[in-house]
């Protein structure tokens, strides 16, 4: 029947406009080569989900297919299970967050709550501001509604406020609309920084002042390795913040169970938006984290999680005070990554292939900006791989760094520097392996 | 903290010009007074799960605890998992669908491939062609990226194909762009038709030679009551359609797992825009139904539930015949569904209320148009209540309905009809029930 050839790019100017900016990840057919078990990877996100307990899960399920079987199994509300988002309150009680049952609305994970919400506020052209480094894919999410981000500075103290200040005047003074602050003031992806108590007071209030939405998203906030866990944005502003949280990090992410916690009126949109894209989050994984919540020690289980990561936050600690002492890096104190600032005059892009060579993977920072920045910078995830895995893999990050530096300095008397493609990953040039 | 009181409505000016188009349902609030035990609902979608045993449902998921727990419980592929894509090729060559494991993407739900469609394709103004009527909630996705739907009327065998060919004419002369042509053309929703085998062949050349894309939607192509399953437009035509398959109706939509098959350059944009909306889809269900799949009599399972629905079918023709021998209905050959013409003068969104009253409810033609037409249309579900609760619904409905045409005698003989209006519904003025 088909009587014209296949041209892969036909309908290529059917799409929408927004379509443009979807593009694969530039380090997306490296990282398949770096999931090979012999290369180390500090590149991830992964929760270590070998850290849960089968038979809790097992158990879980075996009560959500004996007593709720049918519901389970049926379409669910475009809002969520009741009896699950009664016990989501009970978890963000654990960071002084106070709210209603009806304020929440379930998602398929909070990367869904971050597209729906995208999607109800941003026209194209419109500003997100974003703490620089931000999440890689809610960067992805924002730019495929066409919006523009305005980045902010960050330091050690997370987001400084006086850069959102000017931030704020300068994109104003350009005429566009901003619609919302996006921040992960605890523990940060990437940065691993948390917003101290009086910057999330300063903030809130230059966004009151200047009626911006602040979208909060803490996918990370219990898992700290010291004290008690830092109080949330939202927990001293409701009118002002969405609050995004998810049990991928503190259970499991293969559920995709995540949340949005919002003003009235915003929160009818949400769930009006998630209706529209998926009918209702999945009934059946909202039952057993409900059946998981209701019949474990869920906190115990957070501790041990908790634990588990603090281990592996030391050992990368160490190793990089070990292998790197020349280098600079963030002191997280919680969550799951470490960022890395190299010597000026490394790219970290072009170095990977190199460090996948040598059997070790990390995120180059220019993923987290969207303006290109971040060149020298690396994002070093202690999730994942075991503690010993991690100092050899800092160890191989060590020889990929100083061989790096060695051949600038080498090539830096006599001639300029080679350029190295992401291409050269499988077959690096003679020259450089 | 707050300084400011809670204005409801603070942020509206603030949010994207897409979201004007999304509202709540003016039937949502009678519905949830139609959940209560004693209506007979002839309204929702939801399938009979309770005919699937559970212990075939538990026994996958303790199969995937024991084999495949971490996988299950992790982050997975944008793309969906590659051996649940194999069999999923199992399920569509029962259509006569050929393609490969590359050419699929799994998604949360068929809904979500049809959010994450639109978003690819809809500029605000462009046209969607879609059936007239047409599945809900298709219709509210399109709407919410601000598509504007051009219906093409269909009859007892489908979409018109004359009726294609003049609105493609007329939209064209408009002089806006046509993004796709969006069907049920096997045992649709809400119509409950079919359309035949001559008519696909004509409306994929027509498409084609317009260089219009096809997206074909079949979530009850293999509930067919008679001989064989009909073979999608999909087997013919592989370029110009994409097609949305879904195990909600076929397993169980708690799991939200359904499909899509594309051409390579559209499915390669389809998996971007999946990993920005959601990372990826749940791993968890998704290997249930793997597991489901491999280790389960699945087809055996699919005829149980053809066998339910053929019988309740069959009961719900039977007393449309017994009860309301005027009207006229269309006869489903397959699906979930049955069209019913109600005389000309009445309206069956304002009669709704009076027949919850009765506790029967359904769904107001209205609701499958975009452009208002079908007020004396209804859509009845028989998927979902028993034979007897089937035909209990029907006498109910029948006597709502008389009652609606004697009224309209009595008072066309003296006065204009009085307002109902949908919030009559609790307490019906006095003088109407």
């Amino acid at each position: 029947m088909t009587t014209q050839g296949t041209n892969l790019d036909q309908r290529y100017s059917h799409y929408a406009d927004r379509t443009a900016g979807l593009a694969a990840s530039e380090v997306r057919a490296l990282f398949a080569v770096a999931s090979r078990p012999e290369v180390v990877s500090l590149a991830g996100g992964m929760p270590f989900v070998s850290a849960l307990p089968k038979e809790l899960v097992s158990g879980a399920m075996e009560r959500v297919m004996r007593d709720s079987g049918p519901a389970a199994l049926q379409y669910g509300s475009g809002q969520g299970l009741p009896q699950l988002r009664e016990q989501i309150l009970e978890v963000m009680a654990l960071e002084g967050i106070r709210a209603g049952v009806d304020d929440l609305v379930v998602t398929t994970g909070s990367q869904h709550a971050l597209e729906l919400i995208t999607k109800l506020f941003v026209n194209p052209g419109d500003v997100v501001l974003a703490e620089a480094p931000s999440y890689v894919t809610a960067l992805t999410v924002f730019k495929s509604f066409q919006a523009e981000v305005a980045h902010v500075a960050m330091d050690d103290f997370g987001l400084v406020p006086q850069a959102l200040r000017e931030t704020i005047e300068r994109v104003r003074a350009e005429g566009k609309p901003i619609k919302f602050l996006y921040t992960i003031p605890t523990f940060s992806n990437p940065a691993g920084v948390t917003l101290t108590w009086e910057r999330r007071l300063e903030i809130l209030e230059i966004c009151r002042s200047n009626d911006i939405l602040v979208l909060e998203d803490n996918p990370y906030g219990l898992l700290y390795f010291e004290g008690q866990p830092p109080h949330a944005m939202r927990s001293v502003e409701e009118d002002g913040v969405i609050y995004l949280g998810t049990f991928s990090k503190t259970l499991a992410p293969g559920f995709r169970v995540g949340w949005a916690l919002a003003p009235h009126a915003i929160r009818e949109k949400i769930i009006l938006a998630n209706e529209a894209a998926v009918l209702s989050p999945s009934s059946f994984t909202q039952y057993v984290i409900h059946e998981y919540l209701s019949g474990s020690d869920w906190k115990g289980q957070i501790d041990t999680f908790r634990g588990v990561y603090r281990e592996r936050r030391d050992a990368m600690l160490h190793a990089l005070g070990d292998y790197l002492p020349d280098l600079s890096w963030t002191n997280p104190a919680g969550g799951f990554y470490v960022w890395v600032t190299l010597p000026e005059n490394l790219d970290s892009k072009s170095m990977l292939p190199r460090a996948v060579k040598e059997l070790v993977a990390y995120t180059p920072g220019t993923a987290f900006y969207a303006d290109g920045s971040g060149r020298n910078k690396i994002r070093l995830s202690f999730c994942y791989p075991t503690p010993d895995f991690i100092r050899e893999g800092i160890r191989r990050l060590s020889t990929v760094i100083n061989g790096e530096l060695e051949l600038l300095t080498t090539f830096s008397q006599t001639a300029p520097l080679p350029v190295v493609r992401d291409s050269s990953l499988i077959n690096p040039p003679a020259n450089l392996s």
